[in-house]
């Protein structure tokens, strides 16, 4: 098994395996340049628990804008990151997997808040630089060693039978772009994910874009596969996810005289990771229903991170 | 001169040459994942005279939709497609141009209407055999050859030289993908345009995604650097353009602390192909001020079109 290491020799390595060769030799074999692999990120790629890597991000700037201006202390989301409210914050996501979004908006206009109005260059900056430089709260890793290390090897193997990997990310796609050739290889030019309305601001130097304080697109649930298809301008072959958010994503993989590959990250390895199924329950049912091949974190992977670097 | 050798040995062709070198070799040198080439398509890439060839594509539609329903016959825009009415189509992009978008929205209705409610699948399906069979009113050539050869020919040599070429066009992104890889060696991921609003229907095969009778995004002035930056998150490197349309991404193409190259087609030249400088005073204006290359159809190309294969 020179391919995938980090995988134990179960049915569901197997399928991938078995999956990518049927696609690139013999009587199925696509074209290489349909060969179309799109990854969600938060749960799929690294690890999303306890709060979204993003949402850490985000509630320091917070936290840091509550600590300037005393009124914000009062008014959600500000309260929350001020008084680290993490019960709060969590019950926003599970909400939003069931179709709440009323914590959702009160959140984003925060999420707005935090880097409206600041140039692409400077969020780039600063996503950057916290991605490099903070901790995990309980892995005993920095963030940008959250990585899966079986999903990186996968993204590894499907490149080497050329195809073309994207991140299709509910997380926001600025943020992820510094770092997701570094981590996983993914140029910025393929990552798609939620953005911010941004503004072309003319000037003497080229002009700027900034951010505005105004949402785009929340690249989640029906939202994935027409910002894949506008994206890329094919349906993929392969789709992975682990949310309900990816159900429509993971559907749009394969078409009906096409074969497809939908993979669903199951997280059950509270030792290793974590141990969830909130906000996946739809998915996991579908997957079951049609017949889509389940990763067990606990029983798939023989390493779940790499040594940090 | 074995690269460029449709375009005459001008300054221009000089100019470009030596961006070239200079952003590829020595101390300038830009690393290959910064060389980033954006060019508009209409006008700048295939002609776009008497009518943007979409735009006779959506006519052809429009014509056919008041074929079938009377009533429609005495309501722009299918009155005017009904009628041939060139002279109202030709006014509506030069009000355009002038900033006055009363009948671009006249135009849009229709236009969202001719192609309202069907598959991307099928609206491709269209849109390739149109291409392939329909004929320029007056050059003699199919559209699918109606490609400057000078441009296709900077193409190559760039792509010689480690660039990223992308289409970052006003007209339709789903339009043109089917057969920008033939005519420019773009494939459909690098071409960034307009759009309608799409859904995606969930069904048993995959999923559907079908293009909505509205607007998205029209993909000109300062939404081109916008849609740039979301779709490649770079600054582009050369940029080319021949619209007032086209002047924030031309501005938008090298940082200050870069070099840039900044490419204006000035179309000059009514006997191999059109002279007009409507819609593109503004452009030409601010080029001759900055020092931008202006390409002379007249006298920069000693070809414009290739042979029809």
């Amino acid at each position: 098994m020179a391919e995938l290491p980090s995988w134990r020799d179960t049915p569901t390595r197997r399928a991938i395996v078995d999956f990518v060769e049927r696609v690139t030799s013999g009587a199925a074999a696509v074209p290489p340049e349909e060969r179309i692999a799109v990854f969600d990120n938060d749960g799929t790629l690294w690890t999303e628990k306890p709060l979204p890597i993003q949402a850490d991000f985000i509630l320091r700037r917070l936290h840091e804008m509550a600590d300037q201006d005393p009124s914000l202390r009062e008014k959600q989301p500000w309260k929350a990151a001020y008084e680290r409210d993490y019960a709060w914050l969590g019950k926003v996501m599970e909400d939003h997997y069931r179709g709440d979004d009323t914590n959702v908006r009160t959140l984003l206009g925060g999420v707005l808040a935090a880097h409206g109005g600041i140039s692409v260059d400077d969020f780039e900056r600063q996503a950057d630089s916290f991605l490099r430089s903070a901790k995990h709260p309980t892995l005993g890793r920095g963030y940008i060693d959250c990585a899966y290390a079986p999903m990186v090897e996968l993204l590894r193997h499907l490149e080497a039978n050329s195809f073309s990997n994207y991140i299709a990310s509910g997380g926001g796609r600025d943020f992820m772009r510094p770092i997701s050739e570094e981590i996983y290889g993914i140029r910025r030019d393929r990552v798609i994910g939620s953005s911010t309305a941004l503004d072309y601001v003319a000037d003497e130097g080229g002009g700027t874009i900034i951010r505005k304080p105004e949402a785009d697109v929340l690249d989640d649930g029906p939202a994935k596969p027409i910002r894949i298809w506008s994206r890329i301008g094919r349906r993929p072959l392969i789709a992975a996810g682990n949310s309900n958010g990816d159900l429509p994503m993971l559907h749009f993989a394969g078409a009906p005289a096409r074969p497809g590959l939908r993979l669903l990250v199951l997280h059950d390895d509270a030792d290793r990771e974590f141990d969830y199924i909130g906000g996946a329950e739809a998915a996991l049912e579908t997957a079951r229903a049609e017949g889509w091949t389940v990763i067990s974190v606990k029983n798939d992977w023989a390493t779940v991170f790499a040594e940090p670097k």
